[in-house]
C-alpha cells in the first residue's frame, strides 16, 4: 500500500464559471473544495487540482506520472476531453493508478473505457430542491465505509436510477434509495489490471454535496483503498521461455 | 442443463393451519400454490410438495435423491427442522441440487449453512396493509429476468432492509425499493460447489404474493437456472497420483 | 432464454489462405469447422459464417441484427477490423447479443472494448509440437461444463500465461495448467449490460484444436449460456418522472 | 482501517510434539514462527499465540475479544476443536474479525462454517521431497501482493488440486501450478458480513514453508488487508420503524 499518496483532483470546471449558484456554493470550484479536504488528511502527500481548461487539459504525462489516485468530476463537457487524454487515464489505471469517479462522471470517457459498457442510467432533477437520497452501506467489512453510520442521508439531490449500465461491481459498497421510487448502486469498486476504480454517486453542481462531512469521508477512505499496489519487479507479458525443462 | 426438472416445494405449512387469512389466500397452502403453477410449465418433469409435518419432515434421502431443484418456504419453525435434515439439504446442494429460498427462508437452517453467515436483516410489517415494494432488475442479461418488465411492484408487503447479512451474491439480479426508506438485495444468485442457490425476497403468509404472475414467473425462471449441471464422470477429491511423469 | 439461437461465427480467415498446414487441418477454414458442428446441435436455429474479407467485414447491421450469439476468431489482423465495426459488436453485446471469444481473440478490438483492459498475457509456441495444456473445471455447477470430464487435456498447444490483463471474471469456469510452468484463466464469463461474454482459450491455426470433441462441446454449451435474455418491454434510461407522489 | 492490529496465531500444535522433523524446522512451533515474524512488522500492536492444548483451546471469549485478525493452522485434529469454539470464531468474523486460514486449515471447522461448502480438494505428498509449486499473482492490484515478484516458487511442497470446494472468491489473488499436472486457487479473499477471510495455501509440517520470506510477506500483507472496518455506530438488524412518513 502506498503510504504517501499523491492525489490529482480533475474537475471539468465549467459550471463554476457559468452558474452563479455553483460559484456561491463552491467559490473556488468543486475540485478545490475536495482537494482542500484531502490535503489535511493523514497519508496524503500532495494534492494537485487539474481543470479541463489547463494546458493539456490537466492530463499530461507529467501530471499522470505523479498521480497515485485521481478523482474525476465531469458533466457537460465529457466530449471535450480528447480521446488521447482519456486513453492515457485508462492506461495509467491499468498500470496501477487509482481512479475515483464522482456523480456525473459515470459518462466520462475514462470511466466508460474502463467499464466496457455505456454506463447509462435513469436520472431526474426534481424541482428546485431535488429529492431525498439515502445511501445504505451493504458491505460493512469494506475499508471505504470506515467510520460511517449505516446510511448517509442527502436531503436534496438529483436522482440516479437502475438499471445502471455497468459490469457487476467486484465489491458493492453502497446502494441508494430515492424518494421518487428508484434504487441505485451508488458505491461500486472494480479492479482493472494493476489499478482500482471506485464510482461514488453523490455530487452536484448546485447542491452543496461536497460540503457534507460523510461524503468527504467516503472520498478520503476511497483514496486510501485505491492507492497503488506495487509488485517488486512489475510483471511480464508477451513471449516468454518455459520455466520448466521441456523434453 | 437438465431438460426435465424434478421439483420439490418444501413448505413449513404452519401459518396455513393457524391463520384463517392465510388459509383464505392459500386454501391448499403456499407450497401447493407454487407447485401447481410450476407443474404446468415447460421442462418440468414433476412437482412434489413436502411439508414439515410429513414423515421425515419431507426431507428424507429418497425425496432429495429425486429432486433437481428444491424450493423452500419457512418462517416460524426454522428451529424445528432437524440439524440432520438441514445438513442433508446443504450436502445435496453441494452435489448439484438447485435451491430456491423464498422470503423468510433467509433464516432457515439450510440457507444459513450454505451462506456461512447469519443472514439477518431489517424488517417491518406496517399496519394491516404493509407497504409498497418495487423490485428493480439490475442485471438485464440474467436468465432469471426473462420476460419481465424492468421492475415488479408489490403494493402491499412486508419490508426487508439492508444490511442483509449475506456474502456478496455471485450475480445480483434484483434490488428492492421500499416505501419506508429502505433498500434490499432481493434477488441473489450463488454457486455452491456443484449446486446453485437463488434467494428471492417476495412472499408472505397473509399477502397474496404467490398469486402474482410476475413473482411466479421469476420462480419458474429460477428453477430452470438452478437445474443441475452434470460432469460426465463427476470429479475427484482426496489423494491422487500425479498426472505428469515425476523425476 | 432464447430457444432457437441464431449463431454467427466470425473468422479472420487469413491463416487459412497463407498457411498450407492450416488449410490441411481446416480445409474450409476454422469458422466453418466450428459452424458445421453447431448447426447439427439442438436449439440452434441457424449458423452464418462471416469473414474479414466479406463485404462490410461480415459485421454489418443486418448480420448483427440477426445474430443471437457471435463466435469470434481473430489473430493477426485485429487492427484491420474497423473501429466502427468493433464498436457495433460491442454495442450489440450491450443490447443482448452473446459473444464467445476464442484463443487469440483476447486482443481483438471488440473483446478489449468490452473488458476495458489491455487483455495482454504471456505466450509461447514451443517448437513444432507446442506443449501440453490441461484445462481444469473449477466451477462444476456452471452450465458451460455440462457433460465434460473434470479436465480437458490438449497434448499439443500454444501456451498462454498469467497475469492475463482482464477484469476478474463474474464466473471462473476453467483454469489451465501448462507443461512449461504457467497457469491461465482459460474459461471466463462476464455479463455486460444486457449481453454475456465468454472467453475460451483453446484454439490455434496449426493445431487441430477445433476437431477436439470436448472443445466443441464447450463452445456449444457456451452458445446456449450466452443466448440473449429478453425483458418484456426492454428498459428505460435517461430522464424519468417520479414513480411516487412527491410532496 | 485498524491502525494497530492485535493478532492471534492459532496453531493446532500436534505435529510439533510428534514429528522430530517438524520440531527441527520449527523448534517453537509453526505458530510462534509466524508470530515472531509478525510482531516485528509495522502496524502490529500485539501477537498472541494460541494452541489447541491451551485452556479453552485458546479460543475463549477474552482472547477473541482482543483479536483483530486471527491466523489459523490446523491439520490432523480439526474434529477436536469444539463446535462451540468453531462457532465463536465464525461469529467473531461476522462481527468484524479478520481470519487468515493457512494450508490444511481448508477443512477446519471455522473455515467450513464460513464458506458453507465442504472445502475438499485433491492432494498428494510426493515421496520425501514433495514437488514444485509456483504461485502466480493473478490480481496485481490487490494489496495482498504488495512487494512480491510475479510468482512465488516453492521447490518442495505438498500438492493441492482443483476442484477446490469453495464459493468463488470475491477476489482471486493467486493461482498455483504444480509439477504433477494440477492447478489450485491458492490465494482467495472473501467478505463475510463485517469480517474478511483470506485462504492461503502454502504451509506444511515438514517442509520449511514458513521460513520463506515471500510467504511471510503475504501473511503480513493479509493481516493488514483483513484488519477490521468499523462503522461509527455499528448497524441495526431486526424490527425497525419506517424512516419515511407513511400515509
Amino acid at each position: 500500500m502506498t503510504k504517501d499518496i499523491r492525489v490529482t483532483v480533475w474537475n471539468e470546471g465549467l459550471h463554476e464559471k457559468e452558474l452563479p449558484k455553483c460559484r456561491e456554493i463552491y467559490p473556488d470550484g468543486m475540485g478545490r473544495q475536495i482537494g482542500r479536504h484531502l490535503e489535511k488528511q493523514a497519508g496524503i502527500a500532495s494534492v494537485h487540482c487539474s481543470e479541463l481548461s489547463d494546458p493539456g487539459q490537466g492530463l499530461d504525462e507529467a501530471i499522470l506520472a505523479n498521480t497515485d489516485v485521481m478523482i474525476w468530476w465531469g458533466h457537460k463537457a465529457h466530449d471535450q476531453v480528447t480521446d488521447e487524454n482519456a486513453r492515457r487515464v485508462q492506461k495509467r489505471v491499468q498500470q496501477g493508478m487509482g481512479l475515483i469517479v464522482l456523480h456525473s462522471g459515470h459518462m466520462s470517457k475514462p470511466f466508460m473505457l474502463l467499464m466496457g459498457t455505456a454506463c447509462n442510467l435513469k436520472w431526474r432533477e426534481y424541482g428546485e430542491h431535488g429529492e431525498k437520497e439515502r445511501l445504505w452501506v451493504v458491505d460493512p467489512s469494506h475499508p471505504i465505509v470506515e467510520g460511517l453510520p449505516e446510511y448517509i442521508e442527502l436531503p436534496n439531490t438529483e436522482m440516479y436510477g437502475e438499471p445502471f449500465g455497468i459490469p457487476q461491481p467486484d465489491q458493492q459498497v453502497f446502494i441508494s434509495w430515492f424518494q421518487g421510487g428508484e434504487v441505485f448502486r451508488s458505491g461500486c469498486c472494480w479492479h482493472r489490471e494493476a489499478g482500482k476504480v471506485f464510482y461514488f454517486r453523490p455530487g452536484h453542481e448546485t447542491f452543496p454535496i461536497y460540503h457534507n462531512e460523510l461524503v468527504l469521508k467516503v472520498i478520503y477512505n476511497a483514496v486510501k483503498w485505491a492507492a497503488p499496489t506495487h509488485l517488486a519487479g512489475g510483471y511480464t507479458q508477451g513471449n516468454v521461455k518455459p520455466l520448466e525443462k521441456m523434453d
